[in-house]
């Protein structure tokens, strides 16, 4: 059996301590093992600020570009054959599995675009200058610049290249060293990305490290110059933020957690409106793409009440079509979960639902007897402001349709006052052609999530669905979200800059650290 | 005696519980005192959540900009008054006394010109809108929309006017209610602000509350929405950011803590140029203004090797003049610490100091039989990497000179890496005329600090001294500094700020919230 072996210092070695096996999620058959144990953290650390990091900030922004260009390339190189791995180690089919690593290969060709035109600047410039004495003699400029640390990297299961490269792609490009750890279910597809960065030789020594297993005593090794990015759930979020090191270094902690994402059916979208066949295509694929393990997927339907039932007919209709299977097999819609953890819990947060819900199709019970498989599942509640689905994110393909007044505010069932009720969230989807409408929502929604995206006849198929990340948007969320933030072009990588005022002398000020060098 | 009222839920109300007594610095004699007890905190949480909230957020950012403005003419038109209070609670002169209660009136002032340009504006855009589709009309824009909670401000008791009224500024400005808690020792003079505040009746119900004493359980009634800034010691700022609940919910929280402050002379600067006789007034004046007790005053001074006998002899001299003792006397150009308290950490801390350091003035030992005297003190290492001064904050009338090698880099004993010893500040200070000196060292200290100030020849008498925090540049600082970011013109509303993507049609996206609203 293959043991997934760790990328430190410049050599991969393998963990010496207890197997964790890897299964392949349709068949249940091992595929490969982690050994954890055997790994001084200490030394990682050391060696990604100490050789990774002054590498990457001898170069210029354009230069991180170029790496990152690079790097996508080498991936994209080996489509075809980390399709397959996830299909087998992950469960994706095919289409979800181009999901993640295209998602990877896009994110990191988007931030060697983002990068490029920075050139050979060593900072970025926040803003313009300012006066701030009684004449224009005393001068500030604010100027982010790399910070000196590393950047450790906790990704999830669910993105296993896509959730590792976008991380990466926004610290390499601020000249930032990393230190990946995979979620374990998928972590071989992860660590045959890993051996692509790696072989591919783009990166500086020190630049890229890779923990295949448990991260050990690596937090507390952190300080003040380094960051950790965590993506995964909120009992592990609220671990991380509350470690004890990480409190006392005041290290950067970004959190990208729970999110109970909801779609608002508008009022005003009858199911002739092109917004109503969009929410419907929408909604189905957010609860089945990769099984619906994805951060950003759909969790709570809020459709006015009086469209209930024919919503309810509708979607089952659309979930119905959607062929559960072998995800191997080129005709399978949705595969299995991706581990038995996975399945267990899915099971038990359906089962918890439906006691508050009619089950409009799936369940909880086992469709198949083998493989970590649960059917498409929509509920629908009676009472739109149940706490019980507010509360708890079943990550897996369910979601369930709440009712709302028909109204966007004002009223305790409007559809604002239930979204809010998810605590903080990652996206939140709304279908209306009323520019009033849109307005009033998306700014009522706004401070509860992270993205709001618009779906309306004028963008009929034209647009990317909401469970998409993009890098040029923002993705991350208040409050269960984790209150972290990610990717937005360039604001990704503010993360791993320390922003600075500088103050002085104009001439002097200005033309080191102006928009407008020479001014 | 008095005893100091809270202002909660809109009405004035005096705690039940023990009495902390608040004394004269100078005389010891008690001036007044503090009860905690008897204030619900869940109620004043939900007042300004449900009352002050949905006030202020009912304005622009151009109307709450006008109230700011009445706020700063309100303090000003008492700011006899609360000069006289500062020199008998703070034990400041009146100067001191003025820099905290002008500061107080001038970032007012400055915030409401931030945001009157805003106008009736109810978010903020935030950069360019992008194509995020094959087509311009899958569209991206990012606003930032004023969150729905509270603030919470645990404030230093140093700076009792201006470090209330800079955090009450930029979130009332951004729409986030108030609750003030101000630091114990000189809660009288918060207080007497506070009363300012509150008799104005400038602002809406719920929007300002303010809390004499302990804040109890306030911190277990945060949520999502809200914040916590905090600024203080270390260790208090730890406990806060460790504080389960709000680890628990992702509660924001910004934390201004210790810092070992810096200023390097250049080794270009000889004792001819202007620019050295503003770093010996600069650093004398951090030494001694509000006693040493400033946030951005400096603790180490860093002078090339062959410098140290003149500088230590200049220094000296200066400090010489300095004229300790009562506040309220014309000629005294410093007064006592704040506290008791302060006296006994300052006196224990620079005992501490002083057994690695010769002492070129002052000293551990009492210079008075009555009130918290400590003289200005200066001491000389012999080592510039002894951990003795990288680590503690002595906060009092106390700085070390600490020998460099005269480079800018590239050797253990250059100036930049002496500064990074101290783990994160909020400002170091540079003296030099060499531009390119001026370039590298300013982007060797930016990643440690929050703030860098240039001092040179050009700008001798012309610019503000770096103890002063500006609201036009940001306040804060990494590790040991908090890792947080205060004031910086509109970036000090981002924490009172969601930041959201709005995805969508464009035509839709981009007249709602582009920076061209109607495009």
């Amino acid at each position: 059996m293959q043991t997934l072996s760790s990328f430190v210092q410049d050599r991969w070695i393998t963990g010496d301590g207890a197997a964790t096996p890897l299964f392949n999620a349709t068949t249940e058959e091992p595929l490969a093992e982690i050994r954890s144990g055997g790994i001084d953290f200490r030394a990682v650390v050391a060696h990604g600020r100490d050789v990774g990091g002054p590498a990457l900030r001898a170069l210029g922004f354009g230069e991180r570009a170029a790496m990152l260009m690079a790097l996508s390339k080498a991936i994209h190189a080996a489509r075809e054959e980390l399709i397959e791995l996830s299909v087998a180690n992950a469960g994706t089919t095919r289409s979800d599995a181009k999901f993640d690593i295209d998602g990877a290969i896009g994110t990191l060709a988007a931030y060697a675009s983002f990068g490029a035109p920075l050139g050979d600047r060593r900072f970025l410039v926040d803003g313009s200058g300012v006066q701030l004495g009684r004449t224009a003699r005393f001068w500030g400029e604010h100027v982010l610049v790399p910070r000196l640390g590393v950047a450790v990297h906790v990704n999830a299961f669910n993105f296993p290249a896509w959730n590792m490269m976008e991380k990466a792609a926004c610290a390499l490009l601020a000249g930032a060293p990393v230190i990946e750890k995979p979620g374990t279910p998928t972590a071989l597809v992860a660590w045959r990305v890993a051996e692509l960065v790696v072989k591919s030789g783009v990166l500086p020594a020190g630049a890229y490290q890779f923990i295949a297993g448990s991260v050990g005593d690596l937090l507390d090794h952190l300080g003040p110059q380094d960051g950790l990015a965590f993506t995964g759930s909120s009992a592990t979020a609220a671990k991380l933020r509350g470690h004890a090191n990480l409190v006392k270094h005041n290290v950067r902690v970004n959190l990208e957690a729970d999110s109970l994402n909801c779609a608002i059916l508008g009022a005003d979208v009858d199911s002739s409106a092109d917004a109503y066949g969009t929410f419907l295509s929408n909604v189905a694929l957010d609860m089945t793409q990769k099984t619906g393990q994805k951060c950003t997927a759909v969790r709570r339907i809020f459709v006015p009440k009086d469209r209930v039932g024919d919503v309810r007919a509708d979607l089952a209709a659309t979930l119905a079509k959607t062929k559960v299977g072998d995800p191997a097999q080129a005709e399978t819609r949705m595969g299995p979960l991706a581990s038995a953890n996975q399945q267990r819990d899915v099971r038990a947060g359906i089962q918890k639902l439906a006691a508050h819900a009619e089950v409009a199709c799936g369940g909880a019970a086992p469709i198949r007897d083998k493989g970590y498989f649960v059917a498409p599942t929509l509920l629908v509640a009676k009472d739109g402001r149940d706490p019980a689905f507010h509360a708890e994110e079943v990550f897996g393909p369910c979601a369930t349709i709440l009712p709302y007044d028909g109204s966007v505010d004002g009223s305790p069932e409007s559809a604002v006052a239930l979204a809010a009720l998810g605590g903080g969230g990652l996206v939140a989807s709304l279908y209306s052609n009323d520019a009033p409408t849109i307005e009033k929502v998306v700014l009522g929604l706004a401070p509860w999530h992270g993205r709001v995206w618009v779906g309306s006849d004028k963008l009929a198929d034209q647009g990317l669905p909401p469970g998409m990340v993009l890098p040029a948007s923002i993705h991350g969320g208040p409050g269960r979200a984790g209150g972290g933030e990610e990717l937005g072009g360039l604001r990704g990588l503010a993360f791993y800059l320390q922003r600075t005022a500088v103050q002085g002398f104009k001439g002097y000020v200005e033309a080191s650290f102006g928009c407008a060098p020479g001014a």
